[in-house]
């Protein structure tokens, strides 16, 4: 039987426990962790075989280690653990940034490094805790491994399988393309979001504000509802990609700001269509995609 | 029987007809417009009970006009108009910006611009046409009226009795406070989210950043699908609003910047927490104020 030894057993790492069950992969899965009210929600919920606390123990015939827990802590649990890995124990994550965490897993495991095989499943997180888990939520989705050069080929081989298991749609990149691509697409627009709402909220006659906004403000605005903390590490995190994107968004902005102030408005609807085809394409791909599923 | 002649029978035009149907208020509804085709199309769902091109004879004895086209097309109609309008028929619209349309009624109506009514009641525009329009659109939502020094008491009660009647909740400010409140709670996050789409879509990897993009992206760019033509002349018509909206929001983010790139940890996490709280309260309060309808 394979070991997997699961740190987090919420929405991320509970959802890859249960679709490693449903999929009858034989699989037993243990939960470690030091707060046991997750961990013993997650046995109840079947999502685990098993709950630890000792590390020694757990990791003993470990074949894989996933760190699904928040970016900020997976430096301080790679600690916790380099001191038990075997030689056969791999060591993944699920954090929503890559660059910085296979430098620190570098830095910390040493030699074991290559057997550190760092990962991202684009996955929502909306929900969070056991309870959010199901044994769906990979189908179709994918997952990012950002694989280094000295990535051992079997253990980017093993987490591969493991994922493939999930229904996931398994994706390889550097960590730096990865970063820069979630920096665009998710990081910075949780930035603006942020941003835009702190503007209106610090404002003496915020309410007025806040009293008209609708639907459409609804929807922009829904991720500046997130996680301040997950934010906040995600941000310092993947610092360098990000604010190289905030740097085009803001001359991309500037160069708006300029046709809007000539009132060029040919300037202006050409900007608007770009912009709508490509995002109604998109859309469409998206709608198209989950079709098949 | 009171007679209303609607210019444009599409979502809010057709909707205000049919809530007024609804309301058995008495109201003798005339649609009115160049192509045949939506009012063929209104006339055959019940919504209007009368299709009129003839501006004259549709203007006799009319009670009130409403312009419910898009912002580019409402001062043409004013235009044409003008030189059948009754001492007693009072003239409103239902356009997104305040402040220009009422100049421009000043100018072309002259004297009968103390019977015209700005204003913009505040309903969803994802769907478009007559079979869009639904008789409960604006049961509970805000309908903003923005009445200036010159306004007859007169005209400006019968407006606001046409709305409640609707089930909508009437709202009176000034042109210019209208006009900075939605630049910054609707047009600025269309700006942004339009800005950022294109930003991507200029890319020549952009199919790499686009098949990443998750419900974050999806829910943050939706208004970056909205129609060209109409944002490029809400834009247009509220450009000094936005502008002062858009240099806000461009120190704001200058700010956030700044602390992201210092790894001010502290500050970003303030920041992030005031954001989600503010957005967090907000959507309880939406989520409070529609389960009261």
């Amino acid at each position: 039987m394979k070991k997997l030894l699961v740190f987090g057993v919420g929405l991320i790492g509970g959802s890859l426990a249960l679709a490693l069950k449903a999929a009858q992969t034989g699989w037993h899965v243990t939960g470690i962790g030091r707060t046991g009210d997750s961990l013993q929600e997650a046995l109840a919920l079947g999502i685990i075989d098993e709950a630890a606390s000792d590390l020694a123990a757990a990791l003993k015939d470990a074949d894989i280690v996933m760190i699904a827990t928040p970016v900020a802590q997976i430096a301080p649990i790679l600690q916790r653990i380099a001191p038990y890995l075997e030689d056969k124990t791999v060591i993944t994550d699920a954090g929503s940034t890559k660059a910085d965490i296979a430098e620190q897993a570098q830095n910390i495991l040493g030699k074991a490094a290559s057997r550190f095989v760092p990962g991202h499943p684009i996955a929502g997180a909306e929900k969070s805790g056991p309870a959010a888990a199901q044994a769906n939520l990979y189908q179709n989705r994918n997952v990012v491994l950002t694989p280094g050069e000295q990535t051992d080929p079997a253990a980017l081989n093993a987490v591969r399988e493991l994922w493939l298991s999930t229904g996931a749609i398994v994706r390889e990149m550097s960590a730096s393309s990865h970063d820069t691509i979630f920096a665009a697409v998710s990081h910075l627009p949780h930035l603006l979001a942020f941003a835009l709402v702190d503007e209106l909220a610090a404002r003496p006659d915020a309410n007025q504000f806040f009293e008209f906004a609708a639907s459409g403000f609804r929807d922009f605005t829904r991720i500046a509802g997130s996680s301040p903390e997950m934010w906040r590490d995600i941000s310092l995190a993947n610092r360098t990609a990000l604010l190289q994107e905030l740097d085009h968004y803001q001359a991309a902005l500037s160069g708006l700001r300029e046709i809007l102030e000539q009132g060029d408005s040919t300037g202006l609807q050409a900007l608007f269509e770009r912009a709508s085809h490509a995002r109604n394409d998109w859309a469409r791909q998206q709608a198209s995609a989950s079709w098949k599923n």
